[in-house]
């Protein structure tokens, strides 16, 4: 990001933009007592865009977002966990339609302007009675400080909520940015991951809205990995309702660059705390990739990098094994001069043109200790860099999925 | 395989066709003691085929190899485990070629028929004394029956040598095939796979041998996966003798589909050792697509099926969690309709088109509990079927490589 932005961290999340309400509650879909049922409300109808999960078995839910969110616009978005309403037919379909239905009912809104979203097992059908019942509680329970606990119930085998929120100026107003995420497990998404939902009271046009969305999410949701496993309900959804009251903000505007770069940070923020929260991690790893011939393929060989099962066990076993690191980087089917690489712990140099030169293990050791561990390959190719965030592959993780299900 | 194929399985290895001598001696490269320094010589000049990893990061003798078979013959191995001379430059290649040189010398070949294969850490420099030694030693002990000793020395951190032999008559004369392999980790190959050596003492022509091999290797070796990463040193290489005395093999010939159906035999045996007995598993997989389009498709499926690693976990326990069979199905990129797709473990079917049904959970578990399962995913888009093999995924794999190097 370019030294130019200009923006401030706030607190909070999907409800900092004005004119956001949400709320988060337990209908017992998930498990008794937690919060598995998310409502989030515009008070005026909003440009919106969404990015889906490219798996060829999609959950119902994305097919019925997708269907609403093709005229760009949309007032509410209704979110469950406990259930991913995946692998579940014709009835699935009807269901993911029903809580659209159930929700543009209590909040005076037409269906095809609400979200629908679900999270969890695969292949179970949703306890409709409870929806429904959790969505009428949930309506009346909107506030313009419920993000915290929207951002609560989407969650799943995640260990804290995800929410980050910026303010900037645009066309003289102030604007604002929140989003929230939840992820986990079966995190490598395509195109759009797990579930986000970010909102701006940014007065934007919607084909501006979308390529930004697009753009942003290439460079932050799309490059991490916690396994490998592209999910069936991976979805990105952003909602801007213009209340900052500028300009509308179009593609040629000048500012257009600001905006974008700004919503970058924000997906950014949520990816790598996806990413640090990965089913059994205990580090959050990053890698950058400098010297590409081109961004794409910057980004295509961090990624291959951070999701290498070999070097996710040696970060996991704090083993500073760069001969993994330079293995996977020639993966990823990206071609480049292995005898030009040199890779990097942190600051420390441990491989040069492609060669094992000698460092200190104490201070890779020292490194690799840390929460927060970044690889630096640099191909010496070109210009061009990229980064992918992962997280280590432990113990825990074979433990929490070898039983999830039962 | 269809039903016409006619063999024999018999007892051995890469030794068991006519004019094949091999041994498996302790060169100090690995650890003290354990045999690391593999010999496999044919007395006659032989027809040869090899397949390398797709990695763009080769190991040294890769590259050798590469070169010594462009003219389609040899007449020997060498093959040193504990170190995989990988991202050793320029060093590294001279090490690869004076490791054919000294085994040419040793043996009265020219260098250039010399096959050179490495496997173990990568970044590290031959000891150049120790592998001289250790060539000079092995040369003198070849024998008829040193195959077994050859596949001890090539072997990591497997656990059990894979080898595997037929007979069967070609032209009337009975022709040998013999192999032997190592995997473990690091195992996702493309195009070829870890280390695999197969010998025959059938008389083919050398085109006819590198396609037989490539047609093989695609449905053996390129259909198994460990963990993902695909190694730096993949190698699979084939000497054809003529001891057989058969007249020469062709394409055209009718026995070559004969000669090509024993040949994948072969491959998929060995394949399915290195499956088995992948870094800390403890369950073969057996991923089978059928109902495909092509059966390129139904491969890929397969082996994204295999690879994933919620799947694995799964397995590992026991648990028929048929969500994450559909959804990794789903990510491989290949286009089917979901709500087609039936799923079975072993014979018990789980779910019916895309969706749950009730099955036997008691009966599930049995079918999970065995060491050898298979997962069966009809499409029903096509004709075409394929197979893909694995492992489950468990706390040894990350304890193994979590502290490999140090």
């Amino acid at each position: 990001m370019s030294e130019r932005v200009k923006y401030t961290v706030i607190a909070g999340g999907v409800t900092a933009p004005r004119g956001f309400q949400a709320t988060g509650i337990a209908a017992d879909v998930r498990k008794k007592g937690c919060r598995d049922l998310a409502l989030l409300y515009s008070e005026t109808p909003a440009a919106a865009a969404g990015l889906y999960t490219q798996n060829y078995v999609k959950a119902a839910p994305v097919l019925v977002t997708r269907e609403h969110l093709a005229n760009g616009s949309a007032q509410a978005v209704v979110v469950n966990s406990g259930i991913a309403n995946a692998c579940t037919g014709q009835q699935g379909l009807a269901d993911a339609q029903k809580m659209a239905q159930l929700t543009g009912d209590a909040l005076g809104v037409a269906p095809e302007d609400v979200v629908v979203a679900s999270t969890g097992v695969i292949g179970e059908y949703l306890p409709m009675d409870k929806i429904e019942k959790g969505i009428k509680t949930a309506a009346t329970l909107l506030s313009r400080d419920g993000g915290m606990f929207a951002a609560e119930a989407i969650l799943t085998t995640d260990t804290t909520t995800k929410e980050f929120a910026v303010k900037l100026t645009l066309g003289g107003k102030e604007v604002v940015i929140g989003g929230m995420a939840k992820g986990s497990g079966m995190i490598h998404p395509n195109m759009a991951t797990m579930l986000a939902f970010i909102t701006t009271d940014a007065n934007v046009e919607q084909k501006a809205l979308k390529n930004a969305l697009r753009w942003a999410v290439d460079r932050s949701f799309n490059s991490i990995t916690v396994d490998g496993d592209m999910s069936t309900n991976d979805m990105v959804v952003m909602l801007a309702n213009g209340q900052a009251g500028n300009k509308l903000l179009t593609e040629a505007d000048q500012e257009y660059g600001l905006f974008r770069d700004v919503l970058l940070l924000v997906c950014t923020e949520l990816a790598k705390m996806i990413a640090q929260d990965g089913e059994g991690a205990t580090k959050l790893l990053e890698v950058q990739v400098k010297g590409a011939a081109s961004e794409q393929e910057a980004r295509t060989i961090a990624r291959e990098v951070a999701g290498s099962s070999l070097v996710k066990t040696a970060l996991h076993g704090e083993d500073a094994n760069w001969g993994r690191i330079l293995s996977a980087a020639g993966a990823a089917g990206v071609p480049f001069d292995p005898d030009k690489v040199d890779v990097y712990l942190g600051d420390l140099q441990v491989a040069a043109q492609g060669k094992a030169i000698s460092f200190d293990e104490e201070e890779a050791k020292s490194i690799l200790k840390k929460s927060e561990v970044t690889i630096t390959v640099d191909l010496h190719n070109g210009n061009a860099s990229g980064i992918a965030w992962g997280c280590d592959l432990s113990y825990d993780y074979v433990r929490i999925n070898a039983h999830y299900r039962t």
